[in-house]
């Protein structure tokens, strides 16, 4: 497994490219298009939200074809609670970009983030769309994953390459968001590219499992937004053996995916709106990994812990509170908590005054872990999270303008 | 119905006292006890936290009997996450209690609140217990409500009283707390006492229904403490015919009981710490009231909806977004949300630019009402929230000291 230089278009017969169309003010960039030289299998994994944004409705249809081609994506406007005619734009974003390639419009997704509620300017992504085809080169992953921005302050990409039966295949990606972020900038969109050959149900698989373990254990204030999507497009031009569900190389290629999508919920996660601190939540001992993880996240999104973690606050009384209200039925005395090495709870009793002092410094660090144990079970889990600072109000709380 | 001057001790045959004994710095009150000069029904509704604290332990055993005589309670220290030697303290005070009033333990309530993790100082206790009892009588009400608050700015009081079956009957109350609070500071606390004659179990059921439609519809940070709890002590001394499950006088009762709960629900709302909003979430046309509350609860802890209200923002995508969540199924086009008389969403759609400036004008008083109709069902239910501001993080970040 290596690093590559590239993110997007890392891997074989990917081209991007990113504009600034006039959604946002110049010159931000605000259109991205990621294609594929030839069409090949897709998977996605969509927002749980009851009420999903135009673009999340259209993908999930097109998805029914399990066929993809092109990417398309704006920031600056969500395309979301825009009802009927929200659909129509997004299904015409789709449209135009087929014509322009010379595909089918089911071979074309559609991602959108930025204010809830307006209605796509559509003048500016009807211009915007064969601009982009123009443009669309080897070297335009940079612009495309600067394009999806909003207001994330770094630009997220990966691009990784491993060996798969005598092969060397390349995962590419690029991301946007930290949880649900600025007044209207919702949504966390990830985009993966590779060239392995794969069949699309055993990547769907893949891409879900990938997801569960990396993009759905960040939390930075745990509100999911009605865009929410992670796609993955396969076009199998590293020309190794296709991988099938019950292929001996699907481990190393989950392996793969999984890095790669762990790198960029990373990278997320340490953009998170104001955040100060970056803390791995460690659970274990619960009776199940799905309990482990339901006590991970209470801990990581109580506004106690998150104000305690900014205020480099030793206070383990919120974390042992908020493990009691995860749900999991716990006994107090099996209860062990640490900052790092130091031990903070033993057996369900607080630590002396003087250990205080040694976590308050383990606390004043950008990054350090607790790890919780709750029991004898074999169920664990880790979520990364971020503190919850005076920025994040500012900025969740200044007027639109 | 009417309102009445004194608080805990309003109705007939009860005592109060509050002191400073030690356990907080001087001359804040810390040790506050209720007495009845009978023995009566008590009822209890406590905490869902897997983790209660030693006091939430004990009590739920003393209730097994039904009967209570007195309730003492400390502020400063919660006596949580304290193991056995935090349950021993725990008996050890009301033992001490019981003996001077002569009385059963089992008779006798006790609840903390303060720093979760440090052992109760029990030489204070142990010395507050007999100048308690010494100073109990009729105006203790206002002293005792004041030794129970921890970050709490204003002292929270009610009493009524009403007429059942000829009979002037009185309820009065106490209580502390915003949600979980002040880095430590842990707990909403409310105690009732009334004069009625009632069955124990009548009593806990109207109890646990009132707190349903009160307290557990306040919402200001959404992390539930180690010892919430809320007790109702009845003395039967009002000489009404007693009140029995399927007594006529039930409704009533149910009524003015649910009235005293509801004040000081509202009392430690607009108490919640760093608050400049107060804001009542109502949610219609839910399948069910339980769907209904779901909704409302979610909208309420959102913390984008949250620092929304701080900011004055009508940023209504926010709360449209935390509706999808909440988790029941919803048509996106059957939604609609208003600020007071301004509608902000019709049908899933949003209204025009020109109404937000209405909306942003109602936004900057400090009380308002949202209201969201998810479907044509006849579930509903109202939600009081605080908003997410500068000094909440301030005051909960800031180490202890």
């Amino acid at each position: 497994m290596q690093k590559l230089r590239r993110g997007i278009t890392a891997p074989k017969g990917f081209l991007a490219a990113g504009i600034h169309a006039g959604i946002k003010k110049p010159p931000l960039l605000d259109m991205a298009l990621i294609t594929s030289v030839v069409e090949g299998p897709i998977a996605g994994v969509f927002t749980t939200n009851r009420l999903p944004a135009a673009p999340v409705i259209l993908d999930r249809r097109h998805l029914k074809r399990k066929v993809g081609r092109a990417i398309i994506i704006n920031s600056g406007n969500a395309n979301a609670c825009t009802g009927l005619q929200g659909l129509r734009n997004a299904e015409e974003t789709a449209q135009r970009v087929a014509n322009q390639l010379g595909c089918l419009r089911q071979a074309v997704y559609v991602g959108s983030t930025g204010v809830i509620g307006p209605t796509l300017p559509m003048p500016f992504i009807q211009k915007g769309i064969p601009l982009l085809v123009r443009r669309l080169r080897r070297s335009g992953g940079r612009e495309a994953a600067q394009a999806i921005l909003t207001t994330d302050t770094k630009v997220k990409e990966v691009a990784l390459e491993g060996s798969i039966g005598g092969q060397t295949i390349r995962i590419g990606g690029m991301a946007k968001g930290a949880g649900m972020i600025h007044p209207d900038m919702a949504t966390m969109l990830a985009y993966l590219t590779t060239d392995i050959a794969i069949e699309q149900k055993v990547l769907q698989t893949s891409l879900q499992k990938a997801v569960h373990h990396t993009f759905n254990c960040i939390s930075v204030d745990g509100d999911t937004s009605t865009n929410d999507t992670v796609l993955c497009l396969a076009n199998g031009l590293a020309g190794n053996r296709m991988i099938r569900s019950r292929s001996s190389d699907l481990n190393q290629f989950q392996r793969l995916l999984e890095k790669a999508c762990h790198s960029l919920a990373m990278q997320i996660c340490r953009d998170g709106e104001g955040a100060t601190k970056f803390v791995d939540i460690q659970v274990h001992g619960a009776k199940t990994n799905a309990e482990a993880k339901q006590i991970a996240i209470t801990v990581a999104t109580s506004l106690l812990v998150k104000t305690a973690l900014f205020g480099e606050d030793p206070n383990w009384g919120r974390v042992i509170a908020a493990v009691g209200r995860a749900g999991p039925s716990i006994r107090a005395d099996t209860i062990h908590l640490s900052f790092n090495d130091i031990v903070a709870v033993n057996n369900g009793e607080g630590c002396c005054a003087s250990l205080e002092r040694r976590i308050h410094r383990i606390m004043r660090r950008k990054t350090f872990t607790l790890t919780i144990t709750v029991g004898k079970g074999k169920g664990s889990a880790t979520v990364w999270t971020t503190d919850l600072s005076f920025d994040y109000v500012k900025i969740n709380a200044s007027y639109r303008s």
